[in-house]
């Protein structure tokens, strides 16, 4: 192939990294007393409930789950996750402030290209999730780094993100909880970045694919939608994929300004015409029918990350947690200079270890590796810790 | 909301049409001897096989569904795409050269993507399908008109298409069979675009969303893969919406160059992880199982066809069948000088049929009316050619 024959910002954009850690495992065999142990995928490693299933192998045979939706989605869909956000959140949200995607991959895409134009730029907090940078890259959008630190939490601080504004900025991106650290970010940091971009005229592009994971205890994850005229600032993004286990039927969302979904609509109607219907069917079952399924799994994905630390904590590993949250905790490895691509390496070779190196997700992270929990049942924490401390020797 | 927080090349996109033909027939109720005709979809009017359902219902139930696929999607359904491509056209295509899409727009976004950045141009014939000319409109892409002459069937005129090419110009779009005109290309004038489009080395963006529907006789819809380095100049774009019926569940496909794809790859990640898992299994066991059916189906449409064409000449109308294919006929209307879009609502209006007008598909198109088949019965179409006689009065 000519290199002439492809868009330049796509071959400059770099591949999903995910398939290059798959490598490092690939053709190998396992033995029975040490098992490759996962940390690698952010995907539910349960599958979805019974019910939901059940309900799905009925509306397959429905007629109408065969042909296109409105762009939108659903009219049941929209406004159920519209009166979903309102309460979680306490605020007001409309059906028409929801469009649905298919899968949050594709949210971000349709308001990302909603907002900017190549020559535009948008702020990443750094690390960032691959697909994000990805997605600006290949647009022609600039990624402007803003380096998280742990003194802050790896919360982004709105100093920081304000000297990258300029004329030519069109969003600051907040993942909460974060991939790939799992840091929850307080109401306060989010409130501080909303008012930032608010008065900066820029919007807040805010990723809550895993929200139903913390334990919230009855409080809002934040108290942005309570806020009169959230629209001229506040662009939310979620995904139905963890929730309930959906990841293959492709169901995401956009919450926003009804204005600018208008224009969103657009890009929708020509990347998908629709998010699948059948998918858009399971997302609203789930909606209506399986938070106390939902808080079951909470409560073990909860454990898990319990378990890791006092795993982790009990160990002595040199290994340290610097961040943990729903599903990811972010680990500083105990290899001062050596790279994490390496480190995550040796880790899948002579340990049996799958990880995500910190570089696969931006600049200035080699110190670090991405743990993913939801695949991995909390009685494997120990063996991890062990494993971890086997690899300092 | 402001303009200046949408990008503008949205803000100056279309907005889908379809929706305001459905605005002239919105909230009236019609009378039992003029019930609406609805020749306004692209869409099948019948449901999916009972078969392909029974098969989803099962499939439901399998934990594999719920999860992603890879990136191009499932092997089975790439091999399987693949080795039907290559008996169909008499060719040989590998699964590495497939790439599984959440339907055809899908595919012409990953495509275009993978090709051109803002500033390219394509070489888009008018009339065209307007998600085409809505996606290089919102990438910045400059859609370079061709016009199509009925005196050359509405086939793009090579010597015209090449005056067109410049430096710029990343593919030159075809869709055969047509939308919205019904014409399907022949194979002699398919190979001398292809030839242009090798020759100066741009692509042939080749939709063949509704090849299924012509019946070829046992003839190659075209040479192309046959052809040693086809992948060096054609990109076919497909679609399982039509074929199985299963517009609801977006699977649709890109076959071209290995190296293109593993661009296109980055893209269809970015824009969509991949095409939902339960659509893929819907559209391999459609390969596998459904040739029988979608003969039957077949038959229908060219049935629709022919009524179509025989009704229109007993009646006498004055309206005329520009092009007529599969799905699609192109009806220049009798009234010059009018306005297609006051025309197509004036049928609306005041004869309860809905067709889209010409000027919804590019410029210099106000003669003409898009017939959409395949929800309307054969038994129907003396009616259409009636009520369209009475508009005459």
């Amino acid at each position: 192939m000519d290199r002439r024959d492809v868009n330049p910002l796509v071959a400059a954009t770099e591949a999903p990294p995910i398939a290059e850690a798959w490598r490092w495992v690939e053709g190998r065999s396992f033995p029975a007393d040490k098992p490759l142990i996962d940390l690698c995928q952010a995907v539910p490693g349960y599958p979805p409930a019974d019910a939901l299933t059940a309900h799905l192998a009925e509306q397959v045979r429905a007629p109408d789950t065969a042909r296109y939706t409105a762009i939108d989605g659903i009219p049941p869909l929209t406004a159920a996750l519209a009166r979903r956000t309102g309460s979680l959140y306490g605020g007001e949200v409309t059906a028409g402030e929801v469009l649905i995607t298919a899968g949050c991959n594709q949210a971000f895409a349709v308001a990302v290209m909603g907002l900017a134009r190549a020559g535009d730029n948008v702020i990443l907090p750094a690390p960032w999730y691959f697909n994000h940078k990805m997605t600006l890259d290949m647009l022609g959008i600039e990624a402007r780094p803003l380096a998280l630190r742990e003194e802050n939490g790896l919360i982004p601080d709105p100093a920081e993100a304000e000297r990258l504004i300029d004329a030519g900025t069109r969003a600051l991106v907040l993942i909460s909880p974060n991939n790939p650290t799992g840091a929850i970010a307080p109401p306060d940091a989010i409130a501080a970045l909303y008012e930032l971009c608010e008065r900066r005229g820029v919007k807040l592009l805010l990723d809550e694919t895993y929200r139903d994971f913390p334990d919230w205890e009855g409080r809002a994850p934040h108290g942005l939608f309570q806020r009169p005229g959230w629209q001229r600032t506040l662009v939310q993004l979620y995904s139905f994929s963890k929730v309930y286990s959906l990841a293959g039927y492709r169901v995401g969302a956009v919450i926003a300004d009804a204005g600018l979904l208008s224009q969103a609509r657009k890009v929708m109607d020509c990347l998908a015409i629709c998010a699948p219907h059948v998918g858009q069917k399971a997302a609203l079952y789930g909606l209506e029918n399986l938070d106390g399924w939902v808080a079951e799994k909470r409560g073990d994905i909860l454990a898990r990350v319990h378990a890791f630390q006092s795993a982790m904590e009990a160990s002595g590993t040199g290994y340290r947690i610097a961040s943990i949250g729903a599903y990811f905790a972010y680990v500083r490895h105990p290899f001062a200079g050596k790279r994490a691509h390496d480190v995550a390496e040796g880790l899948a070779r002579d340990h049996n270890i799958l990880c995500l190196p910190g570089s696969m997700f931006g600049p200035g992270q080699d110190d670090y590796l991405r743990f993913a929990f939801a695949n991995v049942d909390a009685a494997v924490m120990p063996e991890i810790a062990r494993r971890l401390v086997e690899s300092e020797r």
